[in-house]
């Protein structure tokens, strides 16, 4: 077991390993007394891993309740977001209480955005089971919701009380949910840390996960310590992502995320190689390694159509975008240009 | 015009007097540089005000839209804020932009969420035009939306960047909207403050306010610097809400906030007086105050009938609740009691 400590705007751990899970009451008391709980899942996460959970916290004597919502991005919504509050209202929890998100982004996005609006503040532990959530969103405390005019664009940061990152969670995904969340281990290594690159590009079994995901925790820990509120450094951590929402929304959602920024790693870091920004071409080398890991390198929209996509993103903000382009593996850089110089590259 | 400077988790400035609202234009520029503004405010308050406040913007070359909904309590909701945030990603507005609560303490409290949320945080001026929302919500950093299940049960603690507090804008309050404000300021003279008690108990001409908001406003600033997220002293605020929501609520938001607070206050020093709390009986001159003021002091519901809508309160946590009871003018403390006891002590 492995212990990353986050020191943002609260300071809390990120325990990961086999058996994180089990910890949960014996933290919770440790913490926060005898507080209420109310666990958040999704239909599918519930299915596998909900009922062990409770058993654990009942077996210890913490109250527990739970709220299941239908798996996927499309309940990532103000109205699931609503419906779980009116829940916690009607279970009479109280900002002493205990929310716990079990499950993957979405899970995590939407439970942590209701933890934090709820009487303005309950108590939040964040418990990733896909790999995506447990390297990226679990940490760093950006929580949202999607509006119909795009993705994430209510939330707040939300730092949570504790992560627990149990690596047995990674044994019941699907091969395309592992995948997924490999697209951001190779970003994370694109980003910062060469080593970590060589370690992964040609897969890793799912059992031997612990240590690469601490490395990937490690080093979005080091991001958030440095830009808790996304005004810098922090946009590194979007890498491929810009292009990937992008692709994301043109899909309809029926790309995954991990997909999505898959394809849009290797589109911005071909205009990387381009513009003459590279100092070593990585291009080809960023896309075998998503290729030894399943996957995609490219997708059916062409440039130009992302072009109107990208600009209605959040980060394209009084004219100017920031784009995060490599220089070579390990070492990104952040560019900010006129959109009219984005549209012109694309082109 | 006078300053009050707060200093929270973010440093911003109170300004209060005539012609306050003149300054947002070059207040905004001098901050922001030239960001846009979305000014949001209720039917009412529009009519009066925006266009005025808008044509100064523009006159100042300030790009500006504006956000308007039905006044009242009942557009404090999950839905009015789903549609401010469509409307402000519609208007393809970003996280450098300002929005601008431009009205009473509805206002200030769906605004100041809606600027949370958008995109995880845009800027936020809150220009009160309610005695009320001068005096207490636009300070502080409170926002939030009611769900069916109670009161400001969804929000965030969210301090605004800068508060413009045109006293001007009470000559266009109804009597009805001034004396509620008036029940916050007889609040403040009682938790803290026997001069300015003495000094508004007969009453004070809406055109000779400005030291008065300024003396209430300094008096939060105190209790928010030192305790933003309401753990502990901030609770002394509440004098006279906790029973005040719980009218409020059972009489279906017919009975205004002022009003049941004062009914809340009256009713509370009733019951410090009965337990031997009060050091110097303080109910009748309290009652006396808001008499004067053209407030009431009590109304149709039983104590004994109010306990159950007071245990729904948000409040009420773990079996515990928190009352602010008056020692006397000037001093009030919090005490922490099981629910039970509060039971007995209303019966």
């Amino acid at each position: 077991m492995q212990t990353v400590t986050v020191s943002a705007s609260i300071q809390y751990d990120v325990i990961i390993g086999s058996g994180a899970r089990k910890l949960l009451a014996e933290k919770i008391k440790a913490r926060f007394g005898t507080p209420r709980v109310c666990v958040v899942s999704d239909d599918r996460v519930a299915a596998l891993h909900l009922a062990a959970l409770k058993d654990d916290l009942r077996q210890a004597e913490v109250d527990c309740v739970s709220y299941v919502f239908p798996h996927g991005e499309q309940s990532k919504t103000p109205e699931t977001l609503f419906d779980l509050l009116a829940f916690l209202a009607q279970a009479r929890l109280s900002r002493k209480d205990v929310l716990v998100a079990l499950g993957g982004g979405v899970t995590g996005d939407l439970g942590g955005l209701a933890s934090a609006l709820y009487m303005r503040g309950m108590h939040l532990v964040q418990m990733p089971t896909s790999l995506l959530a447990m390297v990226d969103s679990s940490v760093g405390g950006k929580t949202a919701v999607d509006l119909p005019e795009g993705k994430n664009l209510a939330g707040v940061f939300r730092q949570p009380d504790l992560v627990l990152c149990d690596t047995d969670y990674l044994a019941t995904l699907s091969e395309e949910d592992f995948r997924d969340g490999m697209a951001e281990v190779i970003k994370y290594g694109v980003i910062g840390d060469e080593a970590l690159f060589d370690r992964v590009k040609n897969g890793v079994p799912r059992a031997q996960m612990t240590d690469v995901i601490t490395r990937c925790v490690e080093m979005k820990r080091d991001v958030v310590n440095e830009d808790e509120f996304d005004t810098g450094r922090r946009a590194l951590l979007n890498f491929g992502h810009t292009l990937g929402h992008a692709i994301e929304a043109g899909s309809a959602f029926s790309l995954s995320h991990g997909k999505a920024v898959a394809v849009g790693m290797v589109r911005i870091a071909a205009l990387a190689e381009q513009t003459g920004f590279c100092f070593v071409p990585c291009r080809e080398e960023i896309a075998a390694a998503l290729l030894q890991n399943g996957l995609p390198t490219d997708c059916a929209f062409s440039n130009a159509a992302l072009y109107e996509a990208v600009t209605a993103d959040k980060k394209c903000a009084g004219g100017s975008i920031t784009l995060v382009l490599p220089r070579r593996i390990g070492v990104c850089e952040t560019k900010t240009m006129p959109v009219e110089e984005l549209k012109e590259l694309l082109q």
